[in-house]
């Protein structure tokens, strides 16, 4: 089956982008990577920490059933605009390549869809293929499909 | 007459490295990069906030003799470890070219003697360009005499 996120990273290049449209309004897409409970769900993370705004912070964990971290990120946030965009910083704890800085936009496309694209921008060519050797594509794939089942449901309950 | 600083920039890249070594202890070459009157002094503009911990924000600005703010940049740091390492994000107000992320190190040569390294990783090789079209090798290298002469003198009075 055909991935609705796509991934496109030009080959020698220090960066790429990920884009994807959602039967979603702008302000629930939006939602979706502001509010912390929200994005507990699709990510299937612990949002330690959030602070949505221009120099604000965040963390996010994960645990394994027998409580030992298996994933830890953090970062801050160089720009916060609601339903515009957000430019943050990104660093997965024991990840084999740094920090990476990502621009995520936030287009409105019809009353009920929208579009993310998200440009992420890597120290070098290395570090970004050294992410692309992880099942980077499937499981944000996988990850923006619960996005889009879970924020449905907010939409019928609202 | 040569510039100690030195600008490295590989044709086509999206990023640059910059390397000055300096006659000055480590610690001190850190403490000019962490402490905003030292900061003032040797870039020569105003420090409007310096928070200068793993997730702090920065804001420096510059007014004309009118009164008329002529630079402005702001960012935040994504880690900061003392006599170690700075990563933050740089954005300048006005610049024709967005957020860049922005690695220094800081190491020690001999008790008298430390290196700076910045890599300074640009959303695009173009952006790169950009800011390379300013007098950027020229002004760097003019800032970091300035920060030698005067963390010189603070040395010497400690």
């Amino acid at each position: 089956m055909e991935r609705k996120t796509k991934v496109n990273a030009e080959e020698g290049k220090h960066d790429l982008t990920v884009t994807r449209e959602f039967d979603l309004p702008l302000e629930l897409l939006f939602k979706a990577h502001a509010e912390p409970e929200i994005i507990e769900q699709w990510m299937g993370t612990k949002v330690v920490k959030f602070e949505g705004k221009k120099h604000g912070s965040w963390q996010y964990e994960t645990k394994d059933p027998q409580g030992n971290v298996a994933f830890q990120a953090s970062g801050v946030f160089h720009d916060f605009r609601p339903n515009e965009k957000i430019t943050r910083t990104f660093e997965m704890v024991n990840a084999s390549w740094g920090v990476q800085l990502e621009f995520l936009e936030f287009e409105k496309l019809t009353d009920d869809t929208s579009k993310l694209t998200m440009h992420i921008v890597y120290k070098s060519a290395a570090d970004r293929d050294q992410q692309l050797k992880m099942p980077f594509a499937y499981g944000i794939n996988i990850a923006h499909n619960r996005l889009q089942e879970i924020v449905s449901k907010l939409k019928q309950h609202a």
